[in-house]
């Protein structure tokens, strides 16, 4: 199928997760995405689960990450390494990194450096509190954790009276992730017309900041600080996880008519008219006493009977799937989420594929992830027009790969 | 300042947060949304936080996720109503909604009929499951908890041995607005190099599927099912929220040399070279006995002065703000993150500004959000054409707001 970014070239000097989120979007899109890479590798390649041999370490994470890359070694520290740099960005569309903020400057690459050698690119840069912010913010680390804490996501989630929770997945890299690649396109939709290279400057923070939707206008507005609330609906009841005989599922009572349903179901009609439960407003005020009551009853049976009780109703509920049930679901085969890939020294290993569900240009996990260096000479070749001696050259000095 | 989605008109037929979550996005970045609004409005207006006259009951949250659109009311359950929605269609680039899978078709507008209508149109649907799913999950809800819950994520967040948590926000629906968002992107760029137009089938179970990070491979390499971890890291160590004096902060130590420090700092140099917790994969396999050790010295200091002290040796930590922390922070206002509004009927306010920090064409807050129905009559007249003999009969009929 044709793919909406075939055509444009990325230079992608990022390592493990918010930075190649972005360009794993793009890549997915039909960009050509050159991962560059340090004569060690991207740090995610260290990280399990591993697959292949076992004791070589060969890293999944890394693989579902990085698949539809090409990966170049380059030695940034010589200054060979930094001229290869700059011949690549001569010929590219968009450089990405997400190193510390001083990084870039201090290898010589500030943006005006990058916009000297390409007037045309988008530069952009995923930090974890931004590259123009005040001073004693730019050295601080930025690990998904810390994004997630001083963003004040982590003081919503979690349950009630306990302690603060991370969201289970690295939503600090991967919002950072998806703003950045919306950045870079909506960059290129302004070059197409205007010929012009812009710099997008992403922070995690400020991504985490700008989704936490209601909390932030809870405080601005509504003059409360918003507190976790585990899995419950701040002004919505039932509607939240509750423990069933076999484990866990989510009930949400969306109404009173549904109310009245459900009442119905567990045989506790005289709730449906109880003067401290009958309204979702009565419920949301009463709602530890509810949930007591509620627990009660759906302890008594398991989840799976749950769901075909509620169904028959249509009580709106939902399993809480483990990843095993999820990966094993119709839904996410009929969808085609996880695509098989024949990765080199792994063999044939499952991954999550694209959302990007497009009629013409679906985003398409279309090649495996590139070993460690596997297209520098490739690149060095067709791409800049290198010669082979020197390509030996540049190898002997450890300025690339050693093949 | 320009913007890179200027020119791009967008009829949004979405309501409450995934699909104008997706609409925010292209509004900050320059394009015309024209929210198509039922004769009663978007529900998200009678969500709180309120603002403005008390009793009147004005949503800032649906300020926080609509400023920069227009809003025009239209009931289309009338025959007119949908000939005046066929004509929107006829002059706009993008068509949004996030109902139901079946009801667009059942208004009769298929992608078929919108494709006759204007071959180059864009077409985007999110919902809970997809429109293309096997056929008992295309009438499922989409509420953004049953999301997290069928998805795996609720499955992996929460306390180690608690209820399963939702994300404190609803990043199913908020995934979904963003990969919405991408691939509309991707769609115009498309279209601009081919004149094709294209459908987008965004589903919330898929945006939370492919952004679980490690966790799908886990389960498909690793053969184990991952599970919450509270705010721990699964293979770092110390490396997550510890209760202080007032409060809770993170410690993210991420290797032995910052370990030795942190030791140094705590004045228990022993635990440096101690066999139990010496490197980190030791740590991470001794984590609870660990965890009590560090909390019993934690505990004996507040947050602000473990800042400090951890500040000084440059050992990686964070506050956990809270929302109100969050907002007063010196990195939120340098980055204008806290966009100031004057909202009608509200005044004054301040909600999350965009993280779509580019140069020459960054997302802003450019415009309040709309009145219900603000702009119906001057997008009847200006872009359609109708007189206002025409206008008076529409708004007689009940096709459109009153006025």
């Amino acid at each position: 199928m044709a793919r909406a970014l075939e055509g444009i070239r990325i230079v992608d000097l990022t390592h493990v997760l918010a930075g190649p989120v972005a360009t794993m979007i793009l890549a997915d899109l039909g960009a050509e995405v050159i991962h560059i890479e340090p004569p060690h590798g991207d740090d995610a390649r260290e990280f399990g689960p591993f697959a292949g041999e076992p004791g070589k370490n060969r890293s999944a994470y890394f693989v579902s990450l990085n698949r539809n890359k090409k990966s170049m070694v380059l030695d940034l520290k010589q200054e060979k390494g930094k001229q290869l740099l700059r011949e690549l960005i001569a010929i590219s569309d968009v450089i990405i990194e997400n190193y510390r903020p001083t990084t870039m400057s201090d290898l010589g690459f500030t943006w005006e450096e990058i916009q000297r050698i390409n007037p045309a690119i988008i530069y952009a840069s995923i930090s974890g509190f931004g590259h123009d912010t005040p001073p004693e913010y730019s050295s601080l680390p930025a690990y998904d954790i810390i994004a997630q804490a001083y963003s004040g996501f982590m003081s919503i989630t979690g349950p009630e009276d306990g302690a603060p929770c991370r969201a289970g997945a690295s939503v600090g890299d991967i919002f950072a992730g998806h703003q950045a690649a919306v950045g870079i396109m909506a960059a290129l939709i302004h070059r197409e017309k205007t010929g012009q290279g812009q710099y997008y400057d992403g922070s995690m923070v400020d991504g985490l900041f700008s989704v936490m939707e209601n909390a932030v206008v809870q405080h601005t507005v509504g003059h409360r600080i918003p507190k976790p609330l585990g899995s419950a609906h701040p002004s919505i009841a039932p509607f939240q996880s509750i423990p069933t005989r076999d484990g866990w599922m989510v009930i949400a009572i969306g109404n009173d008519s549904i109310w009245k349903r459900f009442c119905a179901v567990i045989g506790r009609e005289d709730l449906s008219e109880h003067p401290e439960f009958k309204t979702n407003s009565l419920r949301s005020r009463n709602r530890k006493a509810l949930i007591e009551i509620v627990e009660k009853v759906m302890v008594e049976k398991t989840s799976r009977d749950w769901s075909r009780i509620l169904e028959r109703e249509s009580i709106p509920h939902s399993p809480i799937n483990n990843i095993k049930q999820i990966c094993e679901d119709p839904c996410i085969e009929h969808r085609d989420m996880l695509a098989d890939i024949d990765q080199p020294q792994m063999g044939r290993i499952k991954i999550a594929g694209s959302p990007l569900h497009l009629s013409e240009t679906p985003g398409e996990v279309y090649a495996p992830a590139p070993l460690l260096g596997e297209h520098t000479e490739e690149i060095l070749k067709n791409l800049l027009q290198y010669a082979d001696e020197d390509i030996a050259r540049l190898k002997k000095n450890g300025v690339i790969n050693s093949g």
